[in-house]
């Protein structure tokens, strides 16, 4: 499947390059697997057909360079999963993220098991003793007191603020940022039965309600679980432009994404 | 989070209850933290507060009971999870059928480790050789040709049939039921780019696009990725009742549900 999101996307930013293209051109064409990291990955091959490594259609590799140039601003993002993370408020942002061509990882307070929705048993690829440093952080609910209680977990995050560019909190990962300061008189929103404590807890933050993100520039913070998936199509056209995100939309068919249900507090 | 939906639940289908407690009766109530599966779910404490094993508000254990009524009808639910899976197609309905109270359990052809987007690790509970039995079996897209074209897989789904209620398929999972033959002459739909494929792998049965999902009473299918949480709050609906599952739709904050926008095609 993710292949299968890379050719139509491949296909949707690629429409307008192939048009004109005469049979001339297209027999002197080579053809590639689109990539997902394989080592068949750069196999060329002479004629249009199906990958035998993997059964996916062939693209032009052409059409490579023209996603290439698409994912110019592509950014690392590192997920903070904490035990009982909620399941869609990480898989919603981490599905359009990785479909825009960011690069994810996932980091945890160790690198043991954890589980989210007491279902799904996941390993994190980092602990954080050894997380590289990204562009992006993001933060999620379910059970979001274990770290927004843990001097280790807000001292590694606050020692990353330096070098990071942008931090996302989704549902009550508000709370973790904010122990970590990064809400500090800025505007947020958060899970829509938290709002009440999240302004508790952060007296110099304005907590609003009934709003599906706000970007305050560099801080973005998303309401609960699905509106995740809203906060990150928003971050994508903030680096990408709104019409690349709204290829993204499509292609994860959320066609229900209405940019205007976020607020923009600062476009920095 | 978990908690937190489940206090919201519980105060969403709890509230009618609520009203004319009066002080005397409050009084005499017994506190419990909300279950999570943790041995402290039994702690009965005699006054309202905070769970000293997990920092969530502890609830009147009555409440519980309304809960149960509620869950009455919960089924257990079989995701087959292939390597490179796609994210959002099974954490999507995980999201939902998880706080609508149902018992999920995670299967793979094996139990070594599978990748999804490339970026997280899961391990699965169950291999196909130990796999209890479910009312439900859910399939979902992200190299659905593997196990499409595993006899050993196929094999294995034609072997639950008879013990199986209801199958759902989101996204390109469509192609892995119907190898197993499970859409023979029924509608169905799948990933937007892939509706022309599935009609031709699949003769006997009638391939929509733009629908949200199909139902054909005990075999349901999606459209892409997102669309598997529409598919799975009409499951919700179908076994408790639209406002039940209208209750999940909000605590999830996917207010932009519209359970018109799919097919049904046998109400069954």
């Amino acid at each position: 499947m993710r292949k299968i999101i890379l050719i139509a996307f491949i296909t949707l930013i690629g429409c307008n390059k192939s048009i004109g293209h005469g049979n001339i051109q297209k027999e002197k064409q080579i053809f590639v697997c689109p990539p997902c990291g394989e080592s068949y990955d750069s196999i060329t091959y002479e004629k249009e057909g199906i990958c035998p490594y993997c059964d996916m259609k062939l693209i032009p590799k052409t059409s490579l360079g023209t996603k290439k140039n698409a994912n110019k601003k592509d950014l690392t993002i590192c997920f903070y999963l904490q035990d009982n993370v909620e399941l869609l408020d990480f898989a919603g942002p981490m599905e359009v993220f990785t479909a825009a061509g960011f690069k994810v990882f996932t980091v945890s307070k160790t690198k043991d098991r954890i589980t989210s929705q007491g279902v799904l048993t996941i390993i994190p690829e980092y602990s954080i003793q050894d997380a590289p440093k990204s562009d992006v952080m993001v933060f999620f609910g379910g059970s979001h007191s274990t770290p927004t209680n843990d001097p280790a977990v807000i001292s590694w995050i606050k020692s990353r603020k330096k070098n990071t560019d942008y931090f996302i909190s989704v549902c009550t990962g508000a709370f973790i940022m904010g122990k970590a300061g990064i809400l500090d008189n800025l505007t947020a929103t958060t899970f829509h039965s938290q709002i009440e404590a999240l302004q508790k807890a952060l007296p110099t933050t304005k907590v609003l309600p009934n709003v599906r993100f706000v970007d305050n520039g560099n801080v973005i913070t998303t309401a609960g679980i699905s509106a995740g998936i809203d906060g990150a199509l928003h971050f994508v056209a903030k680096i990408k432009g709104e019409e690349f995100a709204k290829k993204i939309a499509k292609i994860i068919e959320y066609d229900k994404w209405i940019p205007e249900q976020g607020l923009i507090v600062n476009k920095k």
